[in-house]
Order: C-alpha cells, then structure tokens, then sequence
C-alpha cells in the first residue's frame, strides 16, 4: 500500500474537511500554518512555517502540495513547484487573487463579466462613474473576501468616502450588475484533465457573508446550467487547472455573469459532503492524487447548506433532525466567524424549505 | 464551544472510523494504545501504556473512555471507572467476553441460543456429545473471534483432535444450530435509556471472516425483524448499556436465534457510514457523549459492505463505480488482514447485486 502524502498550506476548516475527505482514501496530511490551534491540527502534523528549515521540513513529509486560499503566497508556490508538485498550480492561483487578471482571463475566453475599468487614482474613480454608470462597486484588486475590501459609490456624493476608505491599494471599479441572485458551480480537473461540474448552487448572502446554499439552484434552466457548466470548462481547461475551481456567477435576465472564482473547495460546495456521491473535498484530493475521479450528481434530489456563523446555536436541533447533518470546525465563537455548517439532504424542494425554515436562528441569530 | 474529549482503549480501525465521525461534531480523540502506528494514530494523540503513568496521562486528557474491543481487560476498565465514566460500561465488557455468562444472560432474558455445555475436562467434553448430539462445536469461553479458538466435532473420532487443540482453556460445547444464515441487528442506547435500532444484516462469512453484509437482509419477517429488535432492546436494558451494541444472530425455521454479543461498534454495520442517516460510528459517540441520537434509517432502500481482507486489491474499480465509496484502514498487507471495506448504496436489490458482483475479486482472490 502506497500511502499518499498531501501537503496543504493553511490549516483551516478546508484543510480539515480535505483530510476527513481524504483518510478512508489512505492519504496523510501535513499541514503549513503558523497556528499552534487550528481546525485542521487534529488531523495531521503542523509545521509552523517560523520554524527552523520548515519548508523543507514540509516537503520532505509531501508528495503533493495543495492550498486553502486564493490568497496563498505565489512566490512560496513558484519555490516549492521547483521540488514538489503543486495543485491547482501557480496559473490558477495568480488569475484568482487578482480581480483585474482574473477579469481579463473571462473576456478573453468569452465568459461574461461586469463592466470594469482598473482604478489608481481619484480622477480615475470620477472617470470610471462617468463611463460605467451609477452605482458601481470599487474594491482592492486583491485580499477581499466575505466582502471586505469593498465599497459602493451609489451616488456621485459617495465618491470621496469610497477614495479615502480604499485609497492605497490597487482597485477596479465595476459596473453594477442586474441580478436576480447569486449562483456558483464547483468542477474538478484531474491530471490528464478529465473534468466532473457539481450541480450549480443557488446561495444567499447577508452582510457580504454566504449564508445558506441550494442545491440544485431553484428553476434554472437548462439553457443556464449549460452555460455555467461551459464557463467552468473553459476556465478549468485554460488555466490547466489539477484539483477543485468554483466559480462565483450573477443570474440575469440576459444570462450569467462571472462574478469571480476560487481556486479550491468553496463554501458553496459544502452541501456535497452528504449530498452527492463525492463530495468536493474528496474529489480535490483524488484529483490532486492522480486518483480516479468521483462522480459529482446528487445522491438524493434536494440539498442545502447553512452555516453556523459567530454562535455555535442550538447543536441539539441539528442532531435531532433525522436529515440533517453537523459539521463544526473546532473553532472558538467570535463575530463574523464560520464556526460551522450544517447539511440538508431532502427528497422533495418543499421539505427542503421546510427544513431551512426550521434552521432561520442559524441564519437571522448569528452573526 | 466545549470541545468533548473522548479516550479509546484500542487505536485499530474502529478507533479511527469513530474520530472520522466524531470530529465534526467537535469531539476529540486520545487513543490508549501500545502500537507506534496504527490506524488511528492519525487521528489523535496515542498515548503508550508501557509509558511512566501512562493511565495516569490519558485519564487527565479524556472525559469519557470507550474501548474498540471485547477482549479488553476488565480490570483496568474498573479502574478507570473510579475517575472517568466507561461507555459501554464493566456490565457490558463481562457479559461480552465470556461465552458461557454471555449464554446465561440470554437464557435469563429469554432469547434463544444453542444448547451447551461447560467443558472442563475430556470426560466432560464426551459427555456433552451425547447429551447435545453430534456435530457440536467446541470453543474457548474467552478470546475467541473470527473462527479463532474453535473446533468443530462431527463424528466421535473428532473429540481427541478438537480435545487436544483446545484442551488448557475454559471450554464450552455448543449444539448445532441448524440455520439458513446468518444476521446481525446493532443498536445503541443513550445515557437516559433511549435506543435506535439498525436494520437487520445479512452476513456471507467464509473461512470464519465476515465478507459481505447486506441491508436490509434478504426477505426478513416483519415478525423475525420484531423479535430481532426486542432481542437486543432487551439486553441494552439489561445490561445498563450506553453506545451502540450488536447481536449476531442465527436464522432458523423456528425463529432467530443468538449467538453472541459485541458491546461495539461492529463490522457488520460498516454499511451504514453511507447507508444510514446516521452511522453506527456517529451514533456511538453521540451516545458516549451525552449526545442527542441520530437517526439509524436507510438513506437508500438498499446497502451493502465488502470487506478487503489480505490485499488491497484494484482499488481504482472502486474509486470509477459512482455508488461505491472506499474505506481504507491505513494497513500493511498481511494474509487475514481486514485492511479496508467498500460500502455501496443503491434503489434496488438487483442494482446491489450487480454491484456486488462487480467486486468478487475483493471476496474470492482476497484473504
């Protein structure tokens, strides 16, 4: 039997649920993250990257790289690729953490996106509300996330406050987008780029933060789902991407719009754990280890996500819903933190709904 | 958040399928066990009794202990009682381990077992012969698992061998059983007395090793599914049993019949990680835990598990079959070993079938 060693950079809840994922397929987990406590430090060795020696360290103990964040350093990736392979590689993670790249990587592959002029100056900001239309969003070319780094100039009198909250750093403004709603699908790319599309997921957020996602996203059509499905192909192909890619869409009228993508396991992919036959976390690994793909379909025809944010609720109501399922991160409770979710498979949408609405203190309560 | 800490003596691979299940529910895992590597040591802290106050460091580290094996020493389970609470509790290890107090107890609660007979020296063993009839089987009151520790007499030629082989050890002769098949019914029970049943299994053994359960088992009486669910409600009271249970069970003309008890988890019941809403794992740490009960259902109308005995055997023909998931124990190949299963879930009994014989490699060429 030959144990397969992942690396992961970070050790996060991801990392967690990647090495859960990844055990039963006898695969070890190392883990680089500063932390001394983290959700995934039960499930594998920690290096701290402040140690002596402890890149090399960690990739004595690997046979592949992976990563948690699109926000990971690329110049670690670019050093490690030298010795280890690294999965998804650096194409991937360079278009993901940057908003200007990564738009022009849509354009060019003729994926829909907002309208968008890059910003570094005052006058630019006044030029792009003149040329885009009101309002629009300026956000940091990188780092954001859960809605940070973001500002939106409703009005020409919003300008200055939006200028002096992100001035500094690098920004994009952007056309605002008409949307109905938020969608996301997730893919995976094996080494000899097979690929497998998750159903599209239909999510809600509040407060910049995903609350609850849908599978399958409610009455989208065919027409759409193909389109979502060609999209993330297009990107999986392009960047020759190894591993798990979520791509982030607007619904409109006159179909989707890429908002942004991930390069890895994604929020809106947690639903799969029960949900579909592999879930995304083991299809990242087997893919990431040149295992045989999964298969992505749902296992029953209804499922949902809702995560657990700031509080942990009531646990009790979770473990007494025959179909519901819990998963914490071992995470202490602080305000705007993911602690947890939870997962929902039903058979019908009705007794999904029915069973959202049983959850709404995990969604309206906590934050 | 508090975080529950649970301490296993053992860290084979009930330990590790229990920290799999357990740690999403913010459970945490310390094993008490001599081995450097084993299936669980991933998982959690292994703390080596041979170490200085080896007992003494696992206890302050756990605030419930549990054990992966009948075979553990009740001795040091009292022990730890003093200080810790032991789920299942001594009750359920004594009655566990020792075939003739085990057939006692099921006589007392009016479950049927085979006749027998204590067997302490050869003229006793004769004499068994004749009162019970030939064939019987002769076996070790203790230790015995997996066709180990048994001897078959058929004829009376027989009696020197079977004799000879277990002569030194406290013996029991048991009648012949005369049955279509084998079944297996696991259960658990919480703190406060609630209990969920497991559908019944229907068990393929060959040479003594358990190779395919089947749930639910085949054309079962609504009547045989009713005592086998009184059956094992009755010894879970009995016994003051906290965490799951499992009765194994022999299916004749004129009912079920017991044939022994494990106060565990058991490899019959692998099926349900996939199969159930809740696995047997998931339920015995909830359990233990003081946890609300999980739900024991099928997700889908029909389960089964295959057991990867001896070698590891064409892993990728598990990983491309959609409805099958692959559960690897982190083992070194050895002729015997049980180093992994394959749980598959389907809509239909001829899917399953199909299925399973997709995979008698894993049953014929194994071992």
């Amino acid at each position: 039997m030959s144990t397969k060693r992942v690396g992961i950079i970070g050790a996060g809840q991801l990392g967690r649920m990647m090495a859960l994922a990844g055990t039963p397929l006898d695969v070890d987990f190392v883990f680089f993250d500063e932390a001394k406590v983290s959700p995934s430090s039960r499930l594998g060795e920690v290096i701290h990257p402040s140690q002596d020696n402890a890149l090399e360290a960690f990739l004595e103990k690997v046979d592949v790289v992976t990563y948690e964040s699109e926000n990971t350093d690329t110049d670690l990736v670019e050093r490690i690729c030298k010795s280890v392979p690294v999965y998804p590689g650096a194409d991937s993670l360079r278009f993901s953490q940057h908003r200007l790249t990564e738009k022009n990587k849509f354009r060019e592959l003729g994926i829909a996106t907002a309208e968008f002029r890059k910003v570094t100056t005052k006058d630019e900001l006044v030029d792009a509300a003149n040329e885009l239309g009101l309002p629009i969003v300026l956000k940091t070319t990188t780092m954001g996330y859960d809605g940070k780094g973001q500002a939106v100039v409703k009005v020409p009198a919003d300008i200055d406050s939006a200028w002096e909250t992100l001035k500094g750093n690098e920004l994009i403004a952007e056309a605002f987008v008409n949307f109905s709603r938020e969608l996301s699908v997730i893919a995976v790319r094996d080494t000899q780029g097979n690929t497998q599309v998750y159903p599209v997921a239909e999510n809600d957020h509040s407060e910049g933060i995903l609350r609850i996602s849908r599978v399958p996203a409610k009455q989208l059509s065919a027409e759409k789902e193909t389109q979502a499905k060609h999209y993330i192909n297009m990107v999986l192909d392009s960047l020759n991407h190894v591993g798990v890619l979520t791509l982030e869409l607007f619904d409109t009228e006159n179909g989707l719009v890429a908002n942004e993508m991930a390069p890895r396991v994604h929020n809106s992919g947690h639903w799969s754990m029960e949900g579909a036959y592999c879930s995304q976390f083991e299809s990242h690994v087997r893919a990431i280890c040149d295992m045989p793909l999964g298969s992505t379909k749902q296992r029953q025809s209804h499922a949902a996500m809702i995560n657990i944010i700031g509080k942990h609720g009531d646990k009790a109501s979770v473990l007494n819903t025959q179909n519901a399922f819990l998963h914490l991160y071992g995470k202490e409770e602080r305000s705007n933190r993911k602690l947890g979710h939870i997962n929902l498979v039903c058979d019908s949408e009705e007794q999904l709904e029915t069973n959202i609405q049983s959850f709404t203190d995990f969604v309206n309560e906590c934050g």
